[in-house]
Order: structure tokens, then sequence, then C-alpha cells
């Protein structure tokens, strides 16, 4: 039986994934503020943009100008999501980002064609060859990734098994290049995942590979995305990806105007008052949120925002 | 070791909740609409109404109105909120509520006073009053229920031994009175509630009265909601409370515009999709979360709504 774990990393992806679908357009001077912002807050990873192509994703058109303009904090880790080797040098060029290579699969093939117009077959060739350029350049490999790995809205469920299956190929690739993964992430990306397919999920994959650690990145597309980081926590998951205020959304059929990612600062929120250390300054983070939401100038969709922090209201008591 | 439940029964309170809290004004037809289409559903209880003062909740001035006008469904229970003899008298005269009478405690004395005016003494006397009167008249005293029972804006968290011993409190008036409860229900009243208390508090109850059942009524104030359920499913709890659309708010100082209710059609679909079964027609429920938007006038926190049920998913691709 595995144990809630006693500390938690959350790898902040707000600007990335919230700036990549604002129909904006969001000046690149308060996407700046907003990262710096976050690195204020103890978190120690932010994804602050991604290489795709700008006419695809014109909200990431300036990720060079972003990555260019913040102040770096020391502790904090800037990283950037690409796709494919082109997004990966347009990074590399930046020399500003902490440089990490990822293997990632996607569970579904008609997902796989349309975000990124490959067959899985051609995913694990291009994942190869990108995995050989990054140990050319010394760029660690340290993380696998599978995304829909919960279902897929053309497909339907994704089996445990067919999942834990690709887990195999990432880590086949992995050894092949003789590099070793701190971790391997599950995408819920269309928001299929329940509690209980999590830790259906996460304990297959704890029973085929004992040795590697999980993470999970969670959508709140229909409302569970606190519920199944809590289905995580319970199966000893300590690694999240979340996305401040909520930000993000949804860009697929039958789901415009779905929520996005878990929203770090609930998720901080119930890590810490069920005693799970974040190292994250929830007051902090709120007002980040807070500025999150004046900068996309709508509402967005985390609920500690509004609602406030105990900690605040333990305070008032402990003054009264 | 509980067991998740195969069934959960959901108390649908989102025309109580929602109107009473809604600025509104809303005509009196629309909520007997929302009430109507509720009872077609599947929902198999519905709180439609609460007699409270008028001068302190104009919006259920109209409450014998509302009772009046629905169009009762064969198999549905339509119930009613009170708090005074006064208000369990109106109840009564209007001759078309399922009559149940409750045993209520709350957790914090700060609260009770505030929301009751009575202290806990006070308010087990006047407890004591009320199941007289039921007695007396034949009303079924069905119901336990601690209010604030994880936590108060004022008093801070809610130990469970205090809780549990108000629990005895409450069984010991039924006793005294011969009334035997089906259940008792702790209420989440100012979003306290993490999973882990959940847990703890659920845990605490069983070890000390095994044969009783227990239910949840769970705010969204901070996001935590459906976490909190899907940790009382984990506890064997199948009785949720649970507002339509996230209808209802949060009225305490501290909390202005925060989240109310769980959502029950996230709920249904969270439990549904786990293979619990609720009953309920998703989506019917969601044309009716989609109603109570359009007669409030303003976006309500459901998320199903608007991400969609995956039973509509699954049905595209059987007929793709």
């Amino acid at each position: 039986m595995t144990q809630t774990p006693k500390r938690a990393f959350i790898l902040e992806e707000g600007p990335r994934e919230g700036f990549q679908i604002e129909k904006g357009p969001i000046p690149t001077a308060r996407k700046i503020e907003l990262i710096d912002a976050l690195a204020d807050t103890g978190l120690r990873q932010i994804q602050i943009v991604s290489f795709v192509d700008p006419r695809r994703v014109p909200g990431m058109a300036d990720a060079e100008a972003v990555v260019a303009g913040i102040a770096p904090r020391p502790g904090v880790l800037y990283t950037g999501l690409w796709l494919n080797e082109r997004g990966f040098e347009r990074a590399r060029a930046t020399g500003r980002l902490d440089m990490r290579g990822t293997i990632v699969a996607g569970a579904s093939s008609t997902f796989l064609k349309r975000n990124q117009n490959r067959t899985i077959e051609e995913q694990f060739e291009a994942q190869r060859a990108l995995v050989a350029r990054y140990k050319a350049l010394g760029v660690p490999v340290t993380r696998g990734g599978v995304m829909a790995a919960f279902g897929c809205n053309d497909e339907g469920a994704a089996e445990p098994a067919r999942v834990v299956a690709l887990v195999g190929e990432i880590l086949a690739i992995a050894r092949d290049h003789d590099v070793t993964l701190d971790y391997v992430s599950f995408a819920d990306t269309m928001g299929w995942a329940t509690p209980l397919s999590v830790k259906r999920l996460i304990g297959a994959a704890q029973d085929a590979f004992p040795h590697m650690e999980w993470a999970l990145h969670l959508h709140d597309t229909r409302g569970l995305g606190l519920a199944n980081a809590y289905a995580g926590l319970e199966m000893g998951v300590a690694r999240f990806d979340a996305a401040v205020a909520g930000l993000g959304g949804c860009p697929f059929a039958g789901n415009a105007g779905a929520a996005g990612n878990v929203c770090t600062e609930d998720l901080v929120f119930m890590c810490e008052e069920m005693g799970i250390e974040t190292g994250v300054d929830l007051d902090k983070l709120i007002a980040c949120a807070l500025l999150a939401e004046e900068i996309v100038g709508h509402p967005l969709p985390g609920a500690v925002k509004i609602g406030g922090s105990l900690a605040r209201l333990r305070a008032a008591m402990r003054s009264a």
C-alpha cells in the first residue's frame, strides 16, 4: 500500500497553457510580469512558453521575447514546451531556459494525428531522433509522458494495460539511448479521468515498473481535477502539473469553453491543508491568480482566490 | 475497511440554496419550472424552499406559492427547510410537502449564534421541543445534522471528537423521544473540509456509532467539493446534498462571491463514471443546469454543463 506523500512538487504551466489559448493579444510585458510574480511564490519550476507554429498558436509568437524579458530567480527552473526538433532548437537558441528532454507518447492515435500529425509509430521514431539529438548536445532527458492517458474524445476510455505498454516503449527508448528518466507523467488531456481511473492506471503502472516515479497532468474539463489529484496523492503520486487561476482551456471539439488545467492555488491549498508541503506561499500565489485574471480580462476558474485561504482566517482568529 | 458504495443517494438542494441567495427577484413561475424539470431527471428528493424570515431572506418570501405551484411527480420527495417551529408550521400548512423532522446541532457556537441566534444549549432545547412537536403530529424524525462540522471562520477547524460528541447528543435526543434516525449529516457550512478531514471525521463517527449511516453536505467554497465527496465515497458514505449547476453561494464574511454547494451534475458525473449508480439522467440534469443559469441570469460554477458528458461522446463514437 502506497502512502500519501509528505511533499508535493508542482510544475506551474499557467503561462504556457494560458497564454497559448487566450484570444488576446496579451502584451509580452504582462506575460513577463506574471512569470516573475510566480517565480516569487516558492514554485520551483515554471513552464513559461511553447515553441510551436505561430500560425497555429499566435499567442506564443512572442515566445523568444518572453524568455528574453524575464528576470530569472535563482533556484527556479524555467522551462519551455516543444513538440518537434524545430521547436527544440528555438528553445535552445534562447540560451536562458532549463533544457530538459521528454520522451512523449500518445495513447490515442486519432489525437496524435490531430495534435502532431503523426501516427504512433512516427511519434516514436521522432522521439528516438530527438533523444539522439538531446544526447549529442548534452541535454538531459528526464521525463516520459503519455498524452490522453485516460481517454480521448474520438477513441473513448484508454485501457490501463495499453497505457502501461506505451510506458514500456518510452522506457525502451530511454534504455536504448542510455538515459534514465526521473519520472513518467500521465496527461488527462481531454478530461476523461476519474479518481477511480487515476488509481487504476497509477496502480497498474506501479505494478509494472515499481521503481519509477509518476506524475499527473490533470485537466478540470468536467470538474474532477482536484478529486483526481487527491486520488493520485493517495497512490503516492507527488508530482503534478497545474496552472495558476486555472489558466488555459480546452481546444478540443465538444468541450469548447471548458476549464483547463487543475488550478495551482486550489491544489496548493488542498495539499497544505492536508499537511502535504508544497513549498509555495499560498497568499502570494493567490495574488498571482488575481493578476492572471486581470491580465486576461475575464474570470478564471480557481476557487481559493475567491473563497480565500484558511491561513488568513486563522491569523485573524489569533489576533482577535 | 469500508467500501465505496454501489449506489449514491443525492438530495437536490439547488432551488432552496440557490433562490435563497440570488439577488433576484426570481419570478415564482421560473422557480417552479426548474423544480418540475429537476423532478423529471430521476432525482428522488428535492428540497425546494425554506420557511425563514422573509425580511432576512427575501428570495424565499414566495415559499408557499412555489410549493402550491409545482406539479408533484410520483416517487419524488419534495421537502422544505425550517429552522424553528414557526417555519415548521408554515411548511406543514402547505399540505404538499414531505414532512420529515431533523435534529440539528452546530459545531460552532459563534456560527450558531449568528445563524440562529441561539447558544448550543438553547439549540438543543429547541430541538427537544421540535421533536416533541413532530412526535405529537406523527411527523417522522429521520435525520440528524451537524452544521459547521469541519470548521468555522470564527472558531477554526472543528475537532472530530467534539463533533462526534454532538452526534451523541443528537442521538440522545432521538432516544429520549423514541425515534430512530435514518442517518446523520455533516455540513461543511463554510468550506473548511479537506479529503483528509472528511476521512477523519467519518472514520471517528463510524468508530463511535458503527450502526449509523452518514451523509455529507459539502460546499465548494475553496474548490474541494468533489474531492471531499470522493473521500466520503471512499469511506462508504452514500448520501450527499448537492445543488444543480452549483446554485447557491456563501453568505459568510470573508467568502463573499465564493461558490456554494457541490454541483449536482458534476457529482452525478463522477459517481456514474466510477460505476456508482445515482438513478439520475445526466443529460436531463445538464439541461436543468443550463436552465438554472438562464433563470438566474449569470454564469454558475458547474463544469460538466460546459465540458459535456462522456456518454454523449461515447454515443457519437458508436454511431460513427
